[in-house]
């Protein structure tokens, strides 16, 4: 194998690899694959190994929690056996929470939604009767944050990420504009860069001193307990932190079950400051009746607690660790030695943050497509749809089975390079 | 028995009679109750009836149907199964069918919330951005509808009920006005009146030519199988009468299964046009990933069927309609001789809708909440939560046992008779 460099070789060297690439390509092309690594879906495998859970309530008695009937309607906010697991699992009080359904994506949206509508807590007004709102968008981020955004007209600002989270020089010095209403996050094994925020960018979080008083974090906890390799991460409860710097309704956390029991039947929450929970749940309570409480006790009795959470996270993590080594392993070997991209090597979450050959990202992209493999949209990880750089791609290696991952890598590592190479070579 | 209508009693004959009701309530309050007639809740026997469903998947392969891994994500309008149960039920097409969560109500909302931020389908403009925006709401009607539109700061036009359904002159004469937008109606067993809307005023609704081009109907069809006296009554599709009238946008149904299997955990439905299913699938899609499809096929697998599930629906007939004899019983002797109220004798629904003496509803309310006999707020069905008259009264007798519900029902007649002496007294 050629392990010179991209950059170190001739045009004569490039051409020759070009071809041998493109040979490559060509005989990918052939095998007719259909393979996905767009989205962060559990394999069949995780998804069996929760089965358990689809049997717990079996009775009526077992429907029955505390004197609640989870059957029947009532408790807007959830069933309190469930606000007190998701307090235990993030670290916060059964009081601060609120339990969602499947998806807490729509709980972000509907946090958005009437902020537009009615204003947040301390909104002086609507935020549709605002001239211009602002939302921060560390980025690579997750594409759905961005659509919201999008859908609500907000200006989406792109703050770089940096090893240990957003940089957070620039998040304090842009809340100084009173037009900047939000910032979106992933606290922990961020999507896509799988990054931790570090204690002190935490800690900057909570000592935000916005301008608008109204000023939202979103912190959108979807890999909270989420490590495929070592032991769980701590992390701390941001809402606490919020409160004794002084601001206690400035955040508003979320998380789900998507990735522990079933992604397509789910149970989620959003915690937030008391003052919060009770100014949504009077929202929600015009909104709807409840979400599904039969679910949230069938969750409960599964899951248990944290401790048990835990547990069962470890069979997620033997399942997942294979595949993203199988992502690393390719990676380095085949494309490495080249010198043209760089990626993360993360411990927890469902990605890996590719940095290709700037302005080959959609190329790359477009050619994956054409021999078979569906990626999630270059250009996808920022505001608008649009890399500046035109160079992340996010890998999402969880659904298919490690055979097909093997494949779905070849073909990635056949694009990246091609592209790379029509790039070198002005083709 | 004093068979004498109030209104022919004589003053002296009247004190007599309060001093006696007045014995009655303060033995009423002696005896400590806590009823509750205020919701259309299901009762634990209705809820016990259907534990079959909390079994009907327990593997893997049970959750897959047609291919389809209701456990992962995808399909955000709805299973194709699902989509198919609720076409089965309404008589539209599957793809006339969006899948909800646990309420109906939430997509409701959510159909109002987009028009105010987005527009419909046919908005010029967002309502957000119109000067006014009027709803029609029959009434007596559903106080969580109207709650929805005074959120949103429509303004709120009372339509009488008529034993046929919403007074249709009135209607048609409103939707010459440009700024009214929506109706809200519960064409079948209407809450509280129990009326089914005749051929001619479901015809009339589909024949509507509004002035507004995104004029909605919400046909919130919350009881379209709900019978509980005699045969199950067919019923129009509206989306097809309003495609063949040549308004095929106009109408958004909801139907849900919170009164079919459980009322915390059910799933639900919008049924529209192929493009407002289409407008609103686009959006949901920035909304949501999708709702609960475990669930979904859960209800599938159980109900399997319109046939079936009306099979189920006389399960709950069962339960229910000694309860709503109790009811008839108490009023028609107690308070019928006495001729100052009347009420509906519905066949199907979850409510009795009673007319006291006006100016006295809120007063038996009080009178009731004194005595632990909790009813829906006196004025509930109107909007605002101001009946004009203060005459009505929705009663909720699903909940409660028989036994109780005769408690309850002696408190509140006791209650009615109570404030009506109260007021052609003048104490």
């Amino acid at each position: 194998m050629d392990v010179t460099p991209y950059s170190c070789m001739t045009t004569e060297e490039l051409e020759r690899e070009y071809q041998r690439v493109l040979a490559d390509f060509e005989h990918c092309k052939s095998q007719g694959l259909n393979l996905n690594m767009a989205r962060g879906k559990p394999s069949k495998a995780q998804l069996d190994m929760v089965s358990g859970i689809l049997t717990m309530l079996q009775t009526p008695e077992d429907c029955i929690d505390d004197g609640i009937d989870a059957r029947n309607y009532g408790e807007l906010a959830g069933i309190p056996c469930a606000r007190a697991y998701w307090a235990d699992v993030l670290g916060c009080k059964p009081s601060e929470v609120f339990v969602g359904g499947a998806a807490s994506l729509n709980m972000m949206f509907d946090v958005v939604a009437r902020a537009f509508s009615h204003g947040l807590l301390h909104s002086p007004r609507p935020w549709c009767k605002e001239e211009k709102v602002k939302f921060l968008c560390p980025a690579p981020g997750y594409d759905r944050h961005f659509q919201i955004g999008e859908f609500y007209g907000a200006e989406l600002i792109t703050i770089p990420m940096t090893p240990t989270g957003p940089d957070m020089d620039l998040v304090e010095e842009y809340v100084k504009d009173p037009q900047v209403k939000m910032i979106w996050t992933v606290p922990k094994y961020s999507n896509p860069d799988g990054i931790i925020f570090s204690q002190e960018t935490i800690q900057r979080f909570a000592n935000l001193k916005p301008a608008a008083p109204d000023f939202a974090i979103i912190w959108d906890n979807a890999y909270c307990i989420h490590e495929f390799e070592g032991d769980y991460v701590p992390f701390p409860d941001i809402i606490s932190l919020c409160a004794q710097a002084g601001r206690p309704d400035m955040v508003y956390e979320f998380a789900s079950t998507s990735k522990i029991t079933f992604a397509g039947g789910g149970i989620s929450c959003m915690a937030a400051s008391e003052a919060n929970i009770k100014y949504f749940t009077d929202i929600f309570g015009i909104q709807m009746i409840s979400y599904d409480k039969v679910n949230q006790l069938r969750h409960v009795r599964y899951l248990k607690n944290k401790a048990h959470t835990l547990e069962i996270m470890k069979g997620h993590a033997a399942i997942m660790a294979p595949k993203f080594r199988t992502v690393a392993e390719y990676l380095n070997r085949e494309i490495a030695p080249l010198g043209f991209a760089h990626w993360n090597d993360p411990k927890g979450g469902y990605f890996v943050s590719l940095f290709t050959m700037p302005g080959t990202a959609n190329r790359a992209w477009q050619l994956c497509k054409e021999a078979g493999v569906t990626m999630t949209n270059a250009g996808a990880t920022y505001p608008y749809g649009k890399d500046p750089q035109d160079s992340n791609l996010r890998i999402a290696p969880s659904l298919p089975p490690v055979a097909e991952l093997e494949q779905a890598m070849d073909v990635l590592c056949t694009c990246l390079k091609l592209a790379a190479l029509e790039k070198l070579l002005n083709k």
